[in-house]
């Protein structure tokens, strides 16, 4: 069972969180509970560290931002011993949780059960900091924001269990965004491929590298509500999949921004010269289209990277102007990719033409497009994000009845 | 070097932390530094452990309050090198500070100090937390409140230190409180015995065990302020003071309270069955008085506890009365002891009457008196403190010039 921040932002959820944990060993399973810091916490650290230095040591960043998960840690296993739960706390270097030194971002190499389950085998209930792990060299590692996901599925992976419950503040997965959609319907069921593009694609319930070690571990996830008691939804290998919709949801990302180098010589090497020094500068190039080539001489090429990145982005390549010789570089920041994304897409076709065509009706012009073997991207302007993704979900016989 | 929780209060007095270090480094010297948690901090901490639980198990409350100093550990760490001093953090359990298995009140019985020396030599400072260190079971165990001023005296003790200097929000350590006696002098030197006696009498400078550790081990402790540049007070082995004083300083606590025992049963073993209980109860008595049996049936006895543990040992006392055959019960808690204490006691007469008599004239009533080699403490109304102290410290020549 893992609780994020707002399920443990104050004393009184963390009492309803031990509440909960208490159903699950009253009903006979053996438990491992992940916390997060309370709301907030983490936020008030990351902000103290970057006050006190700007390029930060990661290895002391990691001390100061570990502590909030080792606070909640503490305090669930009182609230568990509170109510008759037999239940200890274990920090990321008692248990241990073993990473790699990539400190601020480390991958979790190895988690020594042995003690956990010898404890299990008595009735007592494990409470592991998420977030945090230990280093080679003994020092505090974390996995970077939202690792407590990573970390509950690794625990769930090293212990073999059952299932991995991952309680939030909504109830499940959804077909795409409620809050945009009144007609999204919560899914019973997703396949790993699925949750991946989705969470890639931009919605935030899970973060991308906790799907991805539970599609390679084969961990059944599933997300649920912390303030409802309801199941959520499963995530789980395609066979368990019965009826396989062609397209599962339908998700959006704001965090988009388009650069157009106009009339870029048309050569064999320009992509590298031009996507090799982004890449050195640790950003991330998503969508590219290369528009016809005008008489074989200049081509227009069109990419996307987060809007994070893009004022980096335009100073690298406004750097190497010269030595690239494009005429302009067209920035745009007023852009959204929607996605629809299904394992069903595999063994239909048209499903792509469906998305341009139910976009075109709407008046919506499109401006990149993407595909993978489950998935189909467009780059649309901002405006149009509601428009497009409801379009699209009532498209795709997504709408609840 | 050893900062308490005002001194790293918030970002911008840690920055003025890493700078006095950076002073002691420049100057050519190996430094270890001890920081508390941010003040309000740990209090944060132990009110969340027991809204969740009263009676909670001392070592997760050691797992949350620990968390404090590891903040301040991280943040002190990135300070120093942001000014180009080399620095790390050690938490408890990295260095390794070892422990009994007393959690929240555990005692230091180890400090492995190799790796901390190997980078001394380095140049590298070693931030250090205090209040924590690692237990048996390696769990992670608190020293109880105030604890950080013995961890840096362990630590000072361990690695063979010149000198302990335990920055704080006062100067130094002054004849008597500077906020009662306007003339108070700050002391340049003070010999271990007397610090003791000091804080034990309700000098709130240092922590005792602290000292008890400093004399142990020998080591130079100075107090000292953190928002001042100039020397503290040095608290040394007596043969470092060449001119002792008869009374080196006053001492008042307010955290006082008196029961009497009316007409008790004057027979043999009844002491014990008085404070066997109480002792039981972990209810420490302080002065105890026996008054002079009336033709040797009955007496009356009186002692003092700390105000925290009068209702408990009102309690203790009356769920015995038959058994101890008592007339009656009569707490107060509207007194303070006043005490002087010197080294040089040992070597005057008179030290004791010249108390009485200055308080005799000043119409003060002494309720209480108890001595030992060092000291001379007196029980009286508590609506006396501030005369009674001022009294004293003219009466034994302490006023400043």
């Amino acid at each position: 069972m893992k609780f994020g921040g707002t399920s443990v932002a104050d004393v009184e959820r963390i009492k309803s969180v031990a509440k909960r944990v208490k159903r699950e060993v009253d009903a006979g399973h053996e438990v491992a509970v992940v916390v997060s810091a309370m709301s907030g916490v983490t936020n008030q650290l990351v902000t103290w560290t970057s006050e006190i230095a700007r390029l930060h040591d990661a290895r002391e960043y990691d001390v100061v931002v570990a502590t909030g998960e080792q606070v909640t840690t503490g305090l669930l296993a009182l609230a568990l011993q509170e109510i008759g739960v037999s239940a200890r706390s274990w920090l990321g270097w008692q248990i241990q949780i073993h990473t790699d030194d990539a400190h601020g971002k480390a991958r979790i190499e190895r988690i020594d059960t042995a003690e956990i389950e010898r404890r299990f085998a008595q009735g007592q209930v494990a409470v592991v900091a998420g977030f945090q792990g230990v280093g080679p060299d003994n020092r505090v590692t974390t996995l970077g924001r939202g690792g407590s996901d990573t970390s509950a599925v690794a625990l769930a992976a090293a212990l073999k269990a059952d299932r991995c419950d991952i309680f939030t503040d909504v109830d499940g997965v959804y077909t795409t965004d409620p809050r945009i959609v009144a007609k999204a319907r919560k899914l019973d069921k997703i396949a790993y491929e699925e949750m991946l593009e989705l969470a890639s694609q931009g919605a935030k319930v899970l973060q991308i590298r906790s799907v991805e070690m539970a599609m390679k571990h084969r961990v059944r996830l599933q997300v649920l509500s912390s303030f409802e008691d309801k199941p959520g939804t499963l995530v789980v290998d395609e066979d368990e999949i019965v009826e396989q919709e062609v397209v599962s949801g339908v998700a959006y990302s704001r965090d988009e921004a388009k650069i157009t180098l106009v009339r870029v010589p048309d050569r064999p090497g320009v992509a590298a010269s031009i996507f090799g020094p982004l890449a050195d500068h640790n950003i991330n190039v998503d969508m590219i289209v290369q528009n016809v080539s005008e008489g074989g001489q200049f081509t227009d090429l069109t990419f996307t990277v987060t809007k994070a990145d893009l004022e980096r982005a335009k100073k690298v390549l406004e750097d190497r102007r010269v030595a690239l010789g494009y005429q302009a570089l067209v920035p745009d920041s007023n852009v959204v990719k929607v996605s629809v994304i299904g394992l069903g897409m595999r063994s239909h076709a048209g499903v792509a033409q469906r998305m341009f065509k139910a976009l075109a009706e709407k008046g919506i012009n499109i401006q990149v497009i993407s595909t993978s073997e489950i998935k189909v991207s467009v780059l649309v302007a901002e405006e149009y994000t509601e428009l497009a993704v409801r379009a699209l979900h009532t498209a795709y016989g997504l709408d609840a009845a």
